[in-house]
């Protein structure tokens, strides 16, 4: 087994949240030669670490983390996954030096957005000593890339929906709301907010049920990171299962930001895009028209 | 009968959309001295119309709608209640003029944002030498006022969420996307798209049902006017099925933009208010606070 040169500085951790992406990581992580250890957020985590070392930790629990990331001499960390809760108050088991910055640190952890609130769990592990990597220097494979991804590309009205979409989403990300928006013959109808792109396309699907879409509106879904964020947490992130909804809700397909979204299981993606007619594209807000034309 | 001076120029018509407005705008027009005749919009307007001289009307068809503004003499036009479908391009039928202006007209109320599209009506109507009016000049009392209309005044927590709900609402409107956003414990959680206050409150409700949201924390429901929008057609409203679909979401409160919004039915407003112990209250974006303190 090669390690790489970053392994010298001490082991990595894989914190990992809901969803298919720390699976990724952890064999992405494996394939270039890392042993990582599998922190599994309780609650959240969906999947067995059978494997790989790995203990539970519940949301909030600091002390726990230090003391896992000591006994594993752990020395580079990746967050990854999607954690739907915040810890209540009786659930965070803070540190001593968190506990040297109450109540601000707290504070945050209990109501501030998305982003305020992985900046200030980075900086509570950074300031141990230790180093937060993103999912996307572990796997670069992941990383979306401008321009469609399967056999089907954004057609002129779709391009329109792709640019209303965006504008909404990136508003959202400077709200630190959330990253997601679909737009349907040129109009905004929805927006994602804590319940994330899978329920918003639910909504979707309904009121086009209800009548109120047009079934001659096709639209699309647009995935942004949001502005401001850190690219070493919370990527947006879309899979094969995001196809199927975005097909469901009626849609002509998907963008994501280029360099700055992940694609899970890219071939099982493609595979689903080009068997449900849809497209999947990657965007660049700093090229003319996107990086569309 | 008194007829009061405007009535010379012309019969008043209300064309009726969904929801309760539609009949507080008819009897606050009877109540000032007008008959008023009422165009009720197919599948949209949700009351019997028995006792008004009145006509059912497709949505889109404005070829009808000219006819009979016309046989009813009609001078001024008011625009309430909620128009949930937009016209599939068989059911616009133009009149004449309207057809000069195509494709222009036709592709705005097809698929431009809600703000687009009643500005393009107000124009066909007013094209006509008509003149359309706003619901709150009719009814003049339905208007939100600044500060609590009920028992319960919001509080320091309240107030920030306010602040958060409102600027999200505000960034919404300037999209023309929709009027109302969601804070619960200073971090927005909702906004309100195609799909209207309502059903963003019962997601709010999942949300906290799925134990995504603190059940210690409240939060507060804001809607505003859009910045841009013609404040003659589709101002914001609130009535008490939306201080009972707020409390079943688990929030502290209501906050309206004054001025610029809707109170339908306030004694029962005020009723449920003060019997859920939840605060309502008037915002204004002109003052210090929002006008809270």
């Amino acid at each position: 087994m090669t390690l790489s040169g970053d392994t010298a500085a001490g082991r990595l951790a894989i914190i990992a949240g809901g969803g298919l992406l720390p699976s990724y990581v952890a064999e992405a992580a494996r394939a270039a030669g890392e042993n990582p250890v599998i922190v599994a957020l309780k609650d959240e985590s969906d999947r067995r670490w059978e494997g790989y070392d790995h203990a539970v930790v519940g949301i909030g629990d600091f002390a726990a983390l230090d003391g896992l990331f000591n006994r594993y001499g752990v020395g580079r960390v990746v967050m990854s996954g999607s954690v739907r809760r915040r810890p209540e108050w009786r659930e965070v088991r803070p540190t001593l030096r968190i506990l040297m910055k109450v109540p601000a640190a707290i504070r945050t952890l209990l109501s501030g957005g998305d982003d305020t609130v992985l900046q200030m769990v980075i900086r509570l592990i950074e300031g141990n000593g230790r180093r937060v990597v993103g999912a996307h220097e572990i796997a670069p494979d992941l990383l979306a890339a401008v321009g469609p991804l399967g056999a089907v590309a954004p057609g002129e009205e779709d391009r329109r929906d792709i640019a209303r979409a965006a504008e909404a989403a990136e508003m959202l990300g400077r709200l630190d709301v959330g990253q997601g928006a679909v737009s349907i013959g040129g109009r905004v109808v929805a927006m994602e907010g804590l319940e994330g792109t899978d329920e918003m396309l639910e909504r979707v699907t309904g009121l086009r049920a209800a009548g109120r879409i047009s079934p001659r509106r096709r639209g699309a879904l647009v995935k942004l990171c949001k502005p401001q964020q850190d690219i070493r947490a919370d990527l947006p992130a879309i899979g094969a299962s995001t196809v199927f909804n975005a097909k469901k809700a009626g849609l002509a397909g998907i963008a994501v930001e280029a360099g700055r979204s992940l694609v899970l299981d890219r071939a099982g993606v493609i595979r689903a895009a080009n068997e449900a007619g849809l497209f999947v594209c990657g965007i660049d807000r700093g090229l003319p028209a996107w990086g569309l034309e």
